[in-house]
């Protein structure tokens, strides 16, 4: 008779850590049983702004495994439309209610990985919990909203907080041919940049047609008598409104756990070690809701993106498994775009560095994408943050044209590895024409940083 | 009275130099006298094929700066159509021929900086300096490839070698017009590369309409009688041919050292130290004429390539100029493209590998470049090379379409800190789906290299 692990949920931190566990653990030796309170499983939800924004056409695109392929692949039970509603560690169970039937019931484990996301942060103000008011952490919620598209026809939308998904949100209403305004509490755009380049962000977005309102905060939602959302008040502006969506990023969705008593550290993540286990005996914790640590601050954070779901699922699954991993810790890392404009970061920006108690110099610079006489060459501002005294790097940011964002994966492999800025200009990146001038942007500003560090040592 | 520094070269590595040095040094602590054999200073070598191909109309865009403008900006003497022809490293006097007025003077010198370049590797054979056989080194080289295709109309190009230039020059060729046959020793272009992905380059060349003849030595050069090149003998062919241009690589051109008796190395190129120092009292050397050392196999190397010349010239410049910097070799990145294939390397290759006395494996995946369901993902194919037992990096190759060959840089900050793979496959990279599959194609292809060597050594 083998171990029984549970899963709760079926995105992709629960399913990645499942289908490592059971590629270790055959179905004799681990019965593994996942509980998803939505209709799917395994999705990408950071591609739910391009299928609202019609980009791509079939939301099946969007899964990677459907419940029946794990159940007939791999041995994985999985089950939608279940919600964990209660986790009892002591017994080591938990409630589960089945939201068609309407039944409830206990389900025993040996094993119980906690993935149960993230939530989108919702302003406290009246009407927030108004219809047409969404998030789009889920399939469900991109359904919702695609079906408010087609069934209501609205003209304009409000989105609220101008974050990673504040921004494709708002272009994705842009191409679907909506009035678009933005509600921002900061000054800019993208607060997880340094102010001079979420500038560049705001320009680019009032380019496109966007009304932005800056400084600004949502007083509240006023609705129709059918409780539809009607306006948005936001400052001194009651902004009118067909349908609003919520891009004030998201917490751990860590309640089901608090609960249960499993420790919820102070970025409101559920506290998880190196395996991703929590301090509780047999219970573990991946993905969105979980907490981990920051290589550069060395400070704990939660940070909600498929990406680091998919590596600390893996790292859950190999140690349910019987092997081992370790999760090494984030950095920070973010891309996106809207238009044509490329945003990308890593590490620590000046305040983060500055709150985590480095002092810091700074260096920008603008450069070309390609060699600046090869046709398509496009701008690149860089912003490198490195520690005064050492040259450290501790972060980087860009935000430029065609080619420009995934250069930010060069600075985020140099501070992995805990590279000065002296050490990462010489580094011997590729360089021909059509891909980089002869100095890489990226070595272009390791080197203005290194002049800093020099300049303010002497 | 202060010293006199002579750069030999006008080029990046040379002018990079010149620049730094004078940069810390005022014109009345350092003399500097640059001669350059050509017309030109301080150009992109690397856009000649894009020149010649038409996408970059005016030669001027190639040129960083003029001779005058080092002279009336920075007080550096350049004098360009001047050829040292010797050094005399006893007297500290090098002899310069004017070859505008076919004069020869001699001009002494406390540090003598040698940046003479590379020169095409021409095969031994009966017609190789014909006319209109062409080197593409420099933009003399250029402008006369330019001029024959003006004057003469040609309509058949052969191009001897199929590395980096080879393909860039075929490319052009294409582009102009011209029916192009590639003349290849190897059974692959692109020997830089492993064979397996070598192959999908061979294919996008012939999709370009390149007739392509692999494993076949060029064996003589038919002439007209009036001395211009008329036929192509190769193998048992004989290929009509109106121009041919090298693309057989570089060596060195450390013949004027070598005749001075600075030590030459085995690589053909100049001895140099962490500085740029020669073993020789006061005799620098920076840029393609010189010999650096590969990170990875530690062996001594000479690289042809604007990049390693600027960070060269840049690291002599500071220790001419009285401050600090030591060149901290070289990993052999490059990247090109021919048609929509991008082609990218760092490392070694498993032939390097073997050669340096590592034991490997390999992992080899396809991915693409974006989300798989996001409009604009492309096919990326690469190749991993790792030691057997450590899994430390030692190599990476990529084949793919628009977005695939800049992920080398990565490999390359990888190889730069010795990472293993298991180490690099949880690096945060960035991911959004305009930018990358939630698992980036670098991180797949560690993860897959990281799961050979557990299984090598299981």
């Amino acid at each position: 008779m083998g171990e029984r692990l549970v899963v709760i949920g079926g995105d992709a931190a629960g399913m990645s850590a499942a289908s490592q566990a059971r590629r270790l653990r055959g179905p004799d030796d681990l019965t593994i049983l996942a509980f998803e309170r939505g209709r799917f499983t395994s999705y990408a939800a950071c591609g739910i702004p391009y299928w609202i924004a019609g980009m791509i056409e079939e939301r099946d695109q969007l899964i990677a495994r459907a419940p029946e392929v794990f159940r007939s692949k791999q041995d994985i039970d999985v089950r939608t439309r279940h919600e964990v509603v209660a986790i009892d560690t002591d017994a080591r169970t938990v409630t589960v209610r089945d939201l068609e039937a309407g039944e409830e019931a206990d389900h025993g484990y040996d094993q119980l990985l906690i993935a149960t996301g993230a939530t989108p942060l919702r302003p406290p103000v009246d009407g927030i919990d108004a219809q047409g008011v969404f998030g789009v952490q889920t399939l469900d919620h991109g359904q919702a909203v695609l079906d408010a598209l087609a069934d209501r026809e609205p003209r304009r939308a409000v989105v609220i907080g101008a974050g990673y998904i504040g921004l494709e949100m708002a272009e994705a209403m842009v191409l679907r041919g909506l009035e678009v305004h933005v509600v921002e509490m900061a000054e800019q755009p993208m607060s997880t940049m340094d102010p001079e380049l979420s500038t560049r962000i705001a320009d680019a977005m009032r380019g496109m047609g966007m009304e932005l309102h800056l400084g600004t905060a949502v007083e509240g939602i006023e609705t129709d008598e059918d409780g539809w959302i009607r306006a948005v008040t936001a400052g001194a502006t009651t902004i009118a409104a067909d349908v609003a969506v919520l891009g004030t990023g998201t917490r751990p969705f860590s309640d089901l756990a608090r609960d249960a008593g499993v420790p919820i550290g102070p970025s409101r993540g559920i506290v998880t070690d190196r395996k991703q286990r929590t301090p509780l005996e047999g219970v573990w914790a991946a993905g969105d809701c979980a907490e981990t640590f920051h290589r550069v601050s060395k400070q704990p954070v939660s940070i909600a993106l498929g990406t680091i779901a998919n590596k600390q699922g893996r790292i859950a699954g190999l140690n349910l498994g019987g092997s081992y991993g370790s999760f090494p810790g984030v950095l920070g890392t973010a891309v996106t775009k809207v238009c044509q404009l490329e945003i990308a970061r890593t590490g620590l920006t000046v305040r983060d560095a500055e709150a985590a108690g480095y002092e810091v110099v700074i260096a920008s610079i603008d450069a070309t994408t390609r060699a600046h006489y090869y046709p398509g060459a496009r701008p690149i501002g860089i912003k490198v943050i490195a520690e005064r005294h050492t040259g450290r790097l501790l972060g980087a940011q860009i935000v430029g044209e065609e080619g420009a964002a995934k250069r930010i994966d060069v600075f985020a492999t140099a501070l992995w590895n805990e590279m000065t800025v002296d050490d990462l200009l010489n580094v011997d990146l590729s360089y021909a024409p059509p891909f980089s001038p002869v100095w890489d942007p990226v070595l272009i500003a390791a080197r203005k940083a290194d002049g800093a560090v020099t300049e303010d040592r002497a």
